[in-house]
């Protein structure tokens, strides 16, 4: 560089050395305070958090049931995005479980961004899921929308769900941070992986260390697909923390026939677990049947999966 | 559903809207492509909307203590992004009150990004707000970021805000809906405009009326500001919907140096009022110092705000 | 590089300059931390381009004909997105010189998304833009979309164009940085400020200081308006270049009921001018009708802009 | 919903039905006619398109030298960014073919943001990569910037690239398109899918049918990586599309321990291969060191794409 040959006094030099010595400590100091300095949402010192890798390198597994999630595992949740009846709730559970699925899940509290679609079938809904829970022996997880629906759910579920659009609902995770029970904490569409972290670390720090992370897709330009599947979160995100990572391609792609080759794709890339959407009549679903899986392609994704898993 | 009772007789003017929308429904189907089919969280039909120009023509105007919001009004929003102490708040109140600004903004109840960051003084400030407002007469807005919030803030605050990571915390959104309290909706960062006015038709359709929506900027992949102000929201959802809609340039930008040229710029594109951060001592604040004005700056920018005020 | 020609004495001052450099550079190695180092092409230290304020403080002027761009001028460029016919070039010529326009726009080649769409009039439109050049005494400007045709324009143009789709055309910057003649360079619709700043350098370092650079929206996740015009960017590139920056809201809106409230905003922001479309019956328009304002609208901005102007 | 039961008079229901009709037909004229009525760069009627399934049912294969791209081949092209002196191509050239790749890639002419950034060796290159090309019986691939230098590499090369930011540069494209040799078309970093198509669509649609498609990470607000890779493409361009179409995880990611679980998620999800960056010392790359592998990354990379291969 040209400025180079124009740093000819020894003295200069030596003045310049000191400075960007006593700079670079200043600097640091700054840095290490509390996160004042910085503006709120836009960096985060995920390495000093909790759930760094730096804090804990061994993996964390968290126990769901009989399922444990983390590690070695691959772990396969699947079922309705809502529960809409006993008989459509009965009939998805007996088929998943039958298919190897290891989690139910269904909606019972839809999170809708219109306040006149289909809002979940409330209590209703989870008497189905604790049916089917028993008959199949099938750990289930739902999601809380606000605190108060954390402790509804509390006794009767396995696992509790942060839904997307919640996942900087602070108050939500400091409740859910204050519970003993496993949660699911889904990324926030348009959220960094330094937020996703930070998010996470709102519950962890509260006590509540049975965390499962899941990539669901982010916002971005293209609108092929509902959302943009950011798989290369998942080697990110296992590298930065010991929580486990799972994918859900259902919500991502917003369609089925995406579901099955995106899922395969998780797999490959390290994920600990899929999260898809079952319906035993998809095209009468009263949200988001676009994206559900019937049975016989869930039955094709399992068959798919178990190849993938043979020389992983 | 308040459209029912509008719905008593189809004279002519309701069956041509009738028709219109079947048509339109009838002309999207046939414009559909399977890989474009959307899901039900990604579009809402936001002009069914109560809050939409199509079911009341004339500009809402809010009522915040003394200050109109809406219509003709241009309306000026000023504080500091948190209270910090009583004597902080006592200092800028004066300061924003003497060179005009309506209202009195600051924080109690922070969202931060991180567990670790300055969460609020909590009712501490809140005493701060009330004396202040007691002391310059100016009303008071401020966060509520849980449905258990809105019942402490609502006897003591004019105005309640939503904000942007809350945008689509249903639970709060319903909470806020069943009081008659003033509400600032913030749009959320990741939020299209259809999203933004089916979280305001969540807290208009249960009862409150009361709604000043206000843009805050959007995240996309330029990083030189914080997020990037969207000020062609403004005559967008001027013509979806006849709620008053403000600009926050100071979260926005995230700099104080640009505030003053974009507030400029929110007034001539047709706001209704500016919401901004000052701070006695920037460098000093305990969140957001970056992008509070000083003083001087909060002075300079009112002067140029009057000027384009003479023209508008 | 001409920096070198600069550097004859190491006074004080430029030992400053070269100290805060060096620290810099050592704060960012601080601060960068492995999972965030930015690769080549991501970021670029704009500071030490030609381009940058701090080469040279005063704004630059880009002469076009009779027209200053920069400094304390607001240039107003307007006309049809591309020459349909002689027709219609001039009574849009006309119009617009009549109502105060310093430029006269229109597209011959046309960068167009798909190969079956309109791709211009080629030479036959040279001819009308320069028969409406002679006739109104409007300097003209249009785009050139490769090297050859740079060559071709030459001699017959005021100024050149670069579209945003050839923002990173290196081969056409290049060409343009060899040639005498006044270049509009437009953002990429995916570019940062820092590679925007980048491709100006490219053709400045040739040689061709006579650069404006126009936003005219960036691509981001919200579909309402065609793109999310930027003008965060105008007081940001004021601070870092010493080029006229001037806004294009046709472009980025993309419809022209939003057209006029952008312009005014752009104006209120600072930049140094507008770009417009018009078209004497925009619903015919070949191209990019749904944006261009009819003669009256025009008409209307014009005297919208010149109330601004009033009290800049 | 409340409107039907409004729905009673039979002759309106009629009616309605007659005006749909008349409406949609309307409608489909208007979509028919070239693109007038759409705006550049929103939406393309890639159905229509030659490169569109419709059109062509089969997987188009491309045969480059020995290789074919394409149908149920899965092929790998590796080799440095920039070829840098004919030792490190040919170091690099004999590990990869010992490898099993079955293309050599190598940039020598360099689209680089800022003009001050290494821009590639020219000439001097292109012999290093003819010498690699006969030495180890492997077909090269290299990118031409400009209509020029397509004319330049003709007669040497096996494969054209057309580089991300050239994805929309429409003259290079024009010319691509009227010679016979197949091109690596990548896909720009933010455009759309349909975009992409499009500019296949340009080269197709002058003659030259021999491309393949290759997905390379988009422009996104996430910079944990340095783009986002979007394999939900993949199975979309499958359907869409007769094209082959391949991934390159290294510009995507951006950084070397990332490349090797994207890679195997390409796999996994559908891709016909994956171009990879390689170097004896990333560490000393003139540029994307950060992103290329070195020899024992690369072979433990077809390791483990061999390993899925046999269960695909």
């Amino acid at each position: 560089m040209v400025v180079d040959n124009k740093l000819k006094s020894i003295d200069f030099i030596q003045k310049t050395v000191i400075l960007i010595f006593i700079v670079g400590k200043t600097i640091r100091k700054i840095n290490l305070r509390p996160a004042k300095k910085m503006s709120p949402g836009e960096v985060v010192e995920s390495e000093r958090f909790l759930v760094s890798r730096l804090n804990k390198a061994e993996d964390t597994i968290v126990q769901v049931g009989s399922s444990s999630i983390g590690g070695n595992n691959f772990t396969m949740i699947a079922g309705p995005c809502a529960v809409e009846s006993a008989d459509q709730l009965q009939k998805t559970a007996r088929w998943v479980k039958e298919q190897g699925a290891h989690l139910l899940r269904g909606g019972i509290f839809k999170a809708r961004t219109s306040p006149y679609s289909f809002q979940g079938l409330g209590r209703e809904g989870l008497e189905y899921l604790c049916q089917a829970r028993t008959e199949f022996s099938l750990p289930i997880v739902t999601e809380a929308l606000a605190p108060a629906q954390v402790h509804e759910l509390l006794p009767r579920v396995d696992m509790l769900q942060v839904g997307s659009r919640n996942m900087q609902n602070f108050a939500l995770l400091d409740e859910i941070g204050r519970v003993k029970k496993p949660v699911l904490l889904k990324r926030g569409m348009m959220a960094t992986l330094d937020e996703f972290l930070a998010a996470a670390e709102y519950i962890y720090s509260k006590g509540n260390h049975q965390i499962v992370l899941c990539e669901r897709g982010i916002r971005t330009f293209e609108t092929a697909a509902r959302n943009t599947l950011d798989l290369t979160a998942i080697p990110i995100l296992k590298e930065r923390t010991h929580l486990p990572v799972i994918v859900d391609p259902s919500h991502a792609t917003g369609n089925r026939r995406w579901v099955i080759p995106l899922a395969k794709a998780a797999l490959a890339v390290g994920a600990h677990g899929v999260m898809v959407e079952v319906h035993p009549a998809p095209d009468k679903a009263f949200s988001d049947g676009e994206q559900s899986l019937d049975f016989n392609e869930f039955k094709e994704l399992m068959a798919e999966l178990n190849k993938l898993l043979l020389v992983r």
